[in-house]
């Protein structure tokens, strides 16, 4: 048994055998053509009728068999003379001496995968609008591009946690059942734990932290969070991966933010290498320009932000947060002026940030935290965390935390705290930014919104 | 900045400056002697007054230091005549030239750190009991023994996703909030979900093979599952992670099998490299004898299984489920009669087994199933599926799994199946049956049992 993605010029006059899902049967008298369809390959299939090995009555069979069930063809590589378009591979097909129907699928699809992977356009062609794609989730993603986009998401996944694993960082396992409401009682999911009430979590900041106050060096998590936010945008969703990590520093939490500069742009480079091919076909489906990035990472300050959004015509004041539209003019103005679609900014305005960051000791209307952008959009936040006990207590009330919700991280403060810094990127946005998706929901398998709880 | 770990006698006579936790602290008239710690690394540090760098203020300043407070020490370093038994640096130890406390502890601790690190004895000696360690988790994850078994849960989550990588299987996320409960409907945690009503997942199961149907060829599945199960044993959490993964084969469910089997082997070999120190460390603590495996990895019949119980006295049926007093029996005979602590029971009676479990076609007794056993206990289940979706439904019927609830789940198999096996992991189970921990709790950094839901 070879993979259709493996055989090749080499295999030309051998028989082979190979696996994968009918993509395409057209029968015509005495031949039939299929095409087989595996994650991003496929290959043409040729039957005909020659009196020894296929008889009149298979090729009827053949034709008969519903699209998209699992089939096992055995049969000779052949060059072909013109191009095979439809294919991946274009230079070769199989003449059919076998066929076996591993699994039947039934005839009647609730979708076609052909109109699945259509680019939008204004062609008479059916597509097939999101909300069915996502209801017939498991045919949706059969489709090469979103084969690719899952590929896409794995290496971004695997890559992250080898990279990080070289810095040094180790993997966590931190509890997503929370007995409090960790980040202010809002959006967040309450559940009967027992005879009591548990909260899942909004994410792994106060116990990655705790982890470090436990004597870790490096900790990095990676896992779901859960917000209740009833948001239905493009962006959002109910349910998401988060890859979180979170470092002891010696002097400056710079140490940290250049860490993590490397750690992405280590992850850009490898996906590259690892995944032209799926980039490259999702962009056929979803054109998007190449994302692009400088080395090192471009990092101005808040101020010189803003300052650039002032030159543009923005009226804003020192200490006001982005708006999602500044944002997304300030990614233009930067990509124009630096040519990257990457970027940090970093020295936010204290006020907008939560009560466990670190105010800049230079200046206490600003704080020692940062965003990352890509495409405009933020993708991860972070920055230093107070580490003294009675600053994170005051800044707590200050911003009105209910201490008790907080209780065990707040007393963990008082055993000698490391200095330390760290960051949390969303998976699935980072993956829609990084290849220009339109919708979050594309780059997640089975997403989860206000509205979707299934498939 | 350099960690206590790396300093060795290169460093002899050498000014270095370090960071850790003040571990002990004793003044002697004009003397301080200090242990500075830093995860299983320990150095000790003299200061004495000398008329020049360090006065009797300071010394009075370095005794009252409060223990686990953070310091960074300078100094030079100095070979010891006599060995330092208390110190992992016991050939070496610094005078302090300069000491700078980073972050105060509280004078009054929970807990003694020297305490929560010592073995259980006859001795007086004071010990801290479980809940007491779990109560103040953040100051016992300090231990070194804590850090040693956080090294050895991070390595062998690290390793498997890197093994899973090299053969090719890919990270894949599912949905954790689920809108039936999936696997009956007992022991599932319910929330609520905007208007309506969710679960959390008890596996990744259904979600790993409807990543299957969707085209994917391998796939592992890394995160948390939540088990409602009033359960106050030494082995069960109502929050684990779970190590899951399912992969397509081609002509029998044994190429998963013995895929299974080569990777936890690799796993156990790349372990014993990677973390030596730490399994030494934890054994100081927690004695237990090395653990043992063999290559390739043994395969039982649940039968062959049966037959040994029964020749040691065992009453029990042929397609009755083992015990746990009989799987640990069993474990016992095999490692008396194989040598080895880790095996496998392949061909489990299909009555115990899940709906989705695929009978064995040579006796419908049976199954195409199996289980991983560590030191008596299981540590993995899995087998190949039923990938026929007539032949599931009635299989689920039979089993009384209400249909609505798997909805999504059966309508995949419509869509043309490849066949498939797989299996999934407990981590914490895995490491503290590799370690020989006596209770499951010592292997998640912060446990969730039925009456546990902080910190």
């Amino acid at each position: 048994m070879i993979q259709i993605n493996e055989i090749n010029t080499s295999h030309i006059n051998q028989i082979i055998e190979t696996r994968g899902f009918l993509h395409q049967v057209r029968r015509t008298g005495k031949q039939a053509f299929l095409v087989i369809r595996d994650q991003m390959s496929s290959i043409q299939g040729i039957a005909y009728v020659d009196g020894q090995k296929i008889s009149k009555e298979m090729i009827q069979f053949i034709g008969n068999i519903p699209k998209e069930s699992v089939v096992d063809i055995k049969g000779i590589v052949i060059a072909v003379e013109k191009p095979v378009e439809s294919c991946t591979q274009s230079n070769i097909e199989i003449h059919v001496h076998e066929i076996f129907v591993v699994s039947r699928a039934i005839s009647r699809l609730p979708l076609q995968i052909e109109d699945a992977m259509r680019p939008d356009g204004d062609d008479n062609l059916a597509k097939v609008n999101l909300d069915t794609k996502l209801d017939h989730r498991v045919l949706d993603l059969r489709t090469p591009t979103n084969q690719a986009i899952l590929n896409i998401l794995s290496s971004f996944g695997e890559l992250f946690i080898l990279i990080l694993r070289e810095n040094k960082f180790r993997m966590t396992f931190v509890p997503h059942m929370i007995s409090c409401a960790s980040e202010g009682g809002a959006n967040v999911f309450e559940l009967k734990y027992f005879l009591s009430t548990a909260y899942l979590a909004q994410s792994p900041q106060l116990y990655k932290q705790m982890g470090i106050i436990g004597g870790r060096k490096r900790v990095f998590v990676m896992g779901p969070v859960f917000r209740a936010e009833n948001s239905n945008t493009h962006r959002h969703l109910t349910e998401f991966n988060c890859l979180d990590l979170e470092m002891q520093f010696y002097l400056h939490y710079h140490e940290v933010l250049d860490t993590l500069c490397q750690i992405m742009v280590s992850i850009f480079k490898m996906l590259e290498q690892e995944c032209q091919e799926e980039i490259n076909i999702v962009a056929r489906q979803y054109p998007a320009k190449p994302f692009e990035y400088l080395e090192p990472t471009l990092v101005l300050t808040f101020t010189e932000g803003v300052q650039m959004l002032r030159q543009a015509g923005v009226t804003m004041g020192d200490h006001e947060d982005l708006t999602m539209a500044n944002e997304k003019l300030l990614g233009r103005l930067v990509k124009i002026k630096f040519g990257t679609d990457f970027y940090v900014l970093d020295k936010f305005p204290l006020a907008v940030r939560p009560f466990y960051t670190m105010p800049d000791p230079e200046d206490p209307e600003f704080s020692n935290s940062y965003d990352f952008f890509m495409r405009g959009e933020e993708i991860m936040t972070g920055g230093q965390r107070i580490h003294g006990f009675e600053m994170l207590k005051a800044s707590a009330i200050a911003h009105g935390v209910n201490l008790d919700s907080i209780r065990d991280y707040l007393n963990a403060f008082q055993y000698g705290v490391p200095p330390h810094a760290g960051g949390g990127i969303g998976l699935e946005r980072v993956v829609m930014l990084y290849l220009g998706l339109p919708n979050i929901r594309m780059a997640s398998m089975f997403p989860r919104d206000p509205k979707r709880l299934t498939p």
